[in-house]
Order: structure tokens, then C-alpha cells, then sequence
């Protein structure tokens, strides 16, 4: 009998009405043979309406009284599906995610990872008949405190406890119909990518793609679970991500993405001796913060300038670092640039194309879109540009590299 | 070091500002050197709107669920108390009742009761100067799954960890300032009781005054635990709950107190064949529901009626048995009134002093109230009279009795 993860967002279960079809969704699912669990997130902006109160008793709240605030989001919607599901004559039985369902993580709170999984009542459940509703997003350290699995938690809760049933599949159900190979709100026409690899949707988290975080793809990938992302509101459609394995030798770009949340960050007549960029960088990694294209420029003389992208939500953080170090290594100063974004063309073996990285530029200057930074790798290739010129450049790129074609094999 | 278990009701943590009230007053108490435990319930109304999702998705929501929905309440209260007073400075940690508080139920869902604590964690926080912060009304069975109290059960925690703990004593506060000789909506004068025994706060929490569950003074009498009831709004006032001495001879009113939520049930033309009144009370007792005052009516050949006093809400299922009953005893039919209320006169070793009955009857008379049934206990003297008459009644014998002298010791 096949075990399927079932994993609904906060937007799907946003209130009762959308609840009940969800549980119509699991009843069709039961008729057709498979045993599900369910892993449902908050219900609507429930999260965030919580850390709103807590922000006004704390401008920073202790992390493990976060958590535990926070877990109560979850709780309510297994909670309540549990009651739909047996009001429908679906056994079914609400569970934590750390006491219940067994979800052991670390003491990082606010950001915890998961350790291991006793999953010995989730099974016997299944053997009983049960749907095992599991509150996504948290788990339980070994201290028996509650933690939560910060951003996309629930997503990772679906794909662990898929790993840890051996399930055929872990489905997520989300607002949108799939992973895109543009953003639809920027090229309407954009085409839905029925089917991408672990690592193509990885290098699209990373650059920015909404629909599914970088851990959790990872984690499939890992454990190679199978992950089919698609929408709570329509049967068809949807997205698959698993292993391809004719990709070997392919190298098309499979989509276009772009990020706004950037800012540039530059430290300015940095001294040329060794070392220097190891400082800067360490110091930034001590505090968690994600780096993306370090461009070290030109030396003028003895010094040079270090450019590097960050997300604005950390640039106030990465601005105070940088003060420091201008001050120890004797740097001249520091300055940023909010009015920046980052468009980007993924597919796999993308860079081992020589061509490819010359039509990339060649179509941004044709449409007098400037390049400020460039980054590639295996499976990407990023361009930094204008604030103001980022919805032209997905479009141009979109169109002269016919993603279109790709992404509809 | 004195250890106070301090437990605030939900109008107390109505907001976050009213919870940092709260919080102040801890700051106070923990100056004054106490080593505090407080237990919280969920913040105003919020039992009640998750109470009324769950009757939104399900008529019976199954009793496991509602549990784990309910829950949620009171952990949001104390993972927001816990931050505030952290931000204050003071070392708090919030804890579920079950998993965090060690407080083991039966497996009652919506009306567990507690069957032992395991108080190690909250021993160890209060040794090193933390503040636990303990959801009430909950607790865990034996097989993990969340459990609830049933009503007034914030208060059976409070209660049951001051027991737990071997605390000094263990305090109420709530939005009245104590209780009081009669409800001060009926008698604006009322006295506050400063001192009340054990006993005489059961019976006036049988009988219907709300400042106090029967359940949790009784818990507090067995194991001699101090308690108070006081206002979380003022410094001073309260009442004292605890073992009198000097009550051995005494025998005062203390209290007027009255019940509108009553309605009697009478099941007319009863066989007199013995037997019959238990085959009746033990099928209303399978069900638990509660009866007070039965009065088997003057035979009338070899018939006679029966009646009892139920409480309103319980009367649907009771008329629903009463049906039953009628048929299996070959009785007459079922009438009930709800056009009724009860007054009583509470008091140590009342009915010890043979003029009390005639008193109270007297007073009622020369009111124009007529009695329709009686009761007696060591410690109350109760009359159901006409529900119009009700507030006419109390005032009397409050005047009548001089209940303000003996309650103002």
C-alpha cells in the first residue's frame, strides 16, 4: 500500500470552508488506496499575526518562549482537521510535531534542525487505519522543549517524516500550480516545468523562486524522495522534483528567475595583502549571514574595493560587520546600494555551454540593460542590474532563450 | 524561602497590557522574597472562540481534539508572559501543563482529573530562580495526548502544584475581590468575607457562587493548602480559604447565596413500590448529572410524584432519561419548571441551631415569598422560591440575618 505525505500551507487552510476541501482531497485519496498523512502549516497569517504580539511585549523575544508561542498555530489546525476528517467518518488523529509525531531537532530555536525521527506511533497509526494529522513547522529537542524549523518549516516536516515512513511521495500543496520557469506576475505567459531535478530547484531556491526552500528540496534530495509541488485548488497541474537522469549531457535553461530582496554592499580600498577577504567573510558567516557574488575589484595601487550581494533583510546587520572591519583592516569605508536586483538563468550543465554566458549578456545590452555584477555556476548564471530594468530583462531572457519550450517537454 | 502559587484567570490576561500587570506584580512578590509559581488561563475570550470553531466543524467534536485545540489557549498566555517578564529581567520559562509541568490526568477528555505530578523540572526551575509559567487547565495522559481540566480546571492546576510543590499557599486572582456574603449585584453593600473554611466555600460553590469551583477547594482542603482569592486589579481585599479553628460552636449565617440556574423536574404518579427512586437517580447518575433536592411528594393511593432540582443546561438530557424512565415505571408523565431559583443560607453547623429553619421560613413568609421545596445540610439551609421573587428573597435574609456583622470578622 502506498504512504503518501500530504503537506498543506497556511493558505490552504486559511479558514473552515477551505479545510473541509482539503479533507475531501484526503477522502479521495483514501478511496484510491493510498494511506496519507497530512502535515498542515497555520492557518492563514496565523504566524504572523503571533509574532506580531510577541514583538510588542519584546523587541527580542527569548527564543525558546518564541517557539513555544508559536507552535500553538499549528496545533489549532491539526486540531480542527482532525474534527472534520472524523465528523466525515475518516479516522483520523491530531498530533505535535515533536511529543507526537516524534520530530527530535537541536536547541537552535527559532531555526531548529531535525535529529532523527521516532516514528513508531505515526506507523502504527498508518497500520491502523489512522490519518496521522502532524503540525508542521516544529519539533521537540532532547531537553523535551518546543522548537520550531524556522522559514518553510513545514515543507521540511512534510519530506523528514516522508523519509522517515519511506513514503512513495511527499506532495505539497501550495497557492500556486507548480514551480514556473518565470514568474507568471512578470511574464503572464510564463509555462509550468512539469518535471525538474533535485538540483535545478535547489539553484532556483537559492536564487530567489518562492515555491519551495532550498533545505527542504535538499533534504529530498538526500533521501530521495520524490516531491510533487501543486496547487490546493485545482486537480491538475503541479510539478515534479526528482532525480532526471537523462540530464546528464542537456544543457537548456529551464527558467528564468529574479530577486529583489538584494542589496550591494561594498568595502572600499580594502589593503591588498592575504587574508583580508578571509576576514571579512568569516566574520559575516559567524553571524549567518548567506553571502552571494564576491567580486573583489580591481587593485588600485595596493588597495582594491570587495563588492558582495546580501539579502536586505540582513544589510543592517552585514553594515554594522562592515564598520568593524573597515576599522580593523584599515579599509577606507563603507557604502550599499538598495536599488538593485538579480535576474537568473538555471538549467542544468547551463555553464558548460560556452555560448551561453555571451547570449545572456548580449540580450541584456541589447535591450540597454547594464551589468553590474556577474555570477555562475554549474547551474546558473546571475546577472546583477538596475532596480528599474528587472521585469524587462526576465522578459528578454524568458523570450530569446525560449524557455517556453523547454519547460513544456 | 515561602513558595506561592499564583494563578490569574482570563480576565486578568485579557491583554498584553493587563499581562504586564501581571508581571509587576510578580516583580513585587519575588522582592518581598517569594519564590513564585504562576499559572495562567488563556487570554479573555479565547477558550470560548476555539470552542466555537470546533462546533463550526463538528456538532461532537471528538473530545481527544477539542482537547488538543483548547490547549492551545493557555500556551499562548504563558509564552507571552514568559517574554515579558524575561524582558523585564526576571528569569521566567514557560510550560505546558502536561509535557513541561509534569501534570498526569486520566484519560477524560474535557473533564480529566489529575492523577499524580511529576514536579522535578519545576522544583529545579524554582532552585534556580526561574519563574515557571504553567498553562493551566491542562495536562497529558498517561499515552501523551493532551488532556483539559474541564471547568474552573486553571484553577485545580494552581491548586494541585501548590500541593505538588509543598507551597506556602496558593493564590486566586480574578476580577472580583474576594467572595462575598451575597452577590453584590443583588446587595450593593454585601460584605467581603475575609475568612471562610473549607467547608462552608464547598457549599457555596454548590451553590452557585462562581468565585470558585467546588473541585478546587476541595482538592485545597485535602491537602491543607492555604487559599486566597483575591482581585488582580486591587492591592488589597481577598479571602482566605483554609481550616477554622474555632467553628466547632459556631453557627452563623455566612453567607446569603442564590442560584438562578435551576429548573425542576417532576415525574408525576410514580408506582410506590421500593426501588423506584434509584432506578430513576441511578440512570440520571450513569449519565453524570448532577441532582440536588429531591422531594418524593405525599403518596397518593399508591402513587406518589417525585422531584428534583437539575441544572438548566443538563435539563434536555435529563427530560430525554426522564422519558425513558416513565415508560420502564409505568408513571404518569414529566413536567418541569424553569420558572424557579434557589436561595441559601451557608454557615457552619447552621442546622445545629434548631431556630435557623424557622427563621429563614418566617423571613420568606413575611416577604410574600412562597417556598416551594426545602433542603438541608450541616452547612446550608436552601428554599426554591419563585424566580420573580429571587433578589427580594436574598436582600431579606441578608438584612434579617445580620450576615454583614459575622462576615466582617
Amino acid at each position: 500500500m502506498k504512504v503518501v505525505v500530504k503537506k498543506f500551507g497556511g493558505t490552504s487552510v486559511a479558514s473552515l470552508n477551505l479545510m473541509r476541501n482539503v479533507a475531501l482531497r484526503v477522502e479521495r485519496a483514501l478511496k484510491e488506496g493510498e494511506r496519507v498523512v497530512l502535515v498542515l502549516s497555520a492557518m492563514g497569517n496565523t504566524t504572523d499575526r503571533l509574532i506580531e504580539m510577541a514583538r510588542e511585549v519584546s523587541v527580542s523575544p527569548v527564543p525558546r518562549e518564541l517557539d513555544m508561542l508559536l507552535s500553538t498555530g499549528e496545533i489549532v489546525s491539526v486540531a480542527l482537521m482532525s474534527m472534520i476528517l472524523n465528523r466525515m467518518g475518516i479516522k483520523a488523529c491530531s498530533m505535535t510535531g515533536g511529543y507526537h509525531a516524534g520530530i527530535i531537532t537541536d536547541d537552535n530555536y527559532t531555526r531548529a534542525r531535525i535529529k532523527y525521527i521516532e516514528a513508531d506511533r505515526l506507523k502504527e497509526l498508518l497500520e491502523e487505519g489512522v490519518v496521522p494529522v502532524v503540525a508542521g513547522f516544529q519539533g521537540v529537542n532532547e531537553n523535551g522543549d518546543i522548537t520550531t524549523l524556522g522559514r518553510g518549516g513545514s515543507d521540511t516536516t512534510a519530506v523528514a517524516l516522508a523519509v522517515a515512513l519511506n513514503a512513495d511521495r511527499c506532495e505539497i500543496y501550495t497557492d500556486v500550480n507548480g514551480v514556473y520557469a518565470a514568474d507568471p506576475r512578470v511574464v503572464p505567459d510564463a509555462v509550468r516545468i512539469p518535471v525538474i531535478s533535485y538540483d535545478e530547484m535547489m539553484e532556483m531556491a537559492v536564487l530567489g523562486a518562492r515555491v519551495l526552500q532550498y533545505r527542504c528540496v535538499d533534504l529530498a534530495r538526500r533521501y530521495n524522495v520524490e516531491l510533487i509541488v501543486k496547487s490546493s485548488f485545482y486537480e491538475d497541474g503541479g510539478t515534479v522534483i526528482k532525480e532526471v537522469d537523462d540530464m546528464m549531457e542537456r544543457s537548456e535553461v529551464r527558467a528564468v528567475t529574479h530577486n529583489e530582496d538584494v542589496a550591494k554592499v561594498v568595502i572600499k580600498d580594502v589593503p591588498d595583502r592575504p587574508g583580508m577577504a578571509a576576514r571579512i567573510f568569516r566574520k559575516l558567516g559567524d553571524k549567518g549571514i548567506p553571502i552571494d557574488m564576491i567580486i573583489q575589484g580591481v587593485t588600485k595601487g595596493d588597495r582594491s574595493d570587495v563588492a558582495f550581494i546580501v539579502s536586505r533583510s540582513d544589510l543592517q546587520s552585514v553594515l554594522d560587520v562592515a564598520d568593524e572591519v573597515v576599522k580593523e583592516v584599515g579599509a577606507a569605508g563603507v557604502s550599499y546600494n538598495m536599488d538593485i536586483a538579480k535576474v537568473s538563468l538555471v538549467g542544468a550543465n547551463i555553464t558548460s555551454d560556452p555560448s551561453m554566458p555571451g547570449k545572456m549578456f548580449s540580450v541584456l545590452a541589447e535591450n540597454g540593460i547594464n551589468i553590474d555584477m556577474i555570477a555562475t555556476s554549474g547551474l546558473r548564471i546571475s546577472c546583477i542590474v538596475e532596480r528599474k530594468h528587472i521585469n524587462d530583462a526576465v522578459r528578454a531572457l524568458y523570450r530569446a532563450f525560449n524557455v517556453y519550450e523547454t519547460g513544456n517537454e
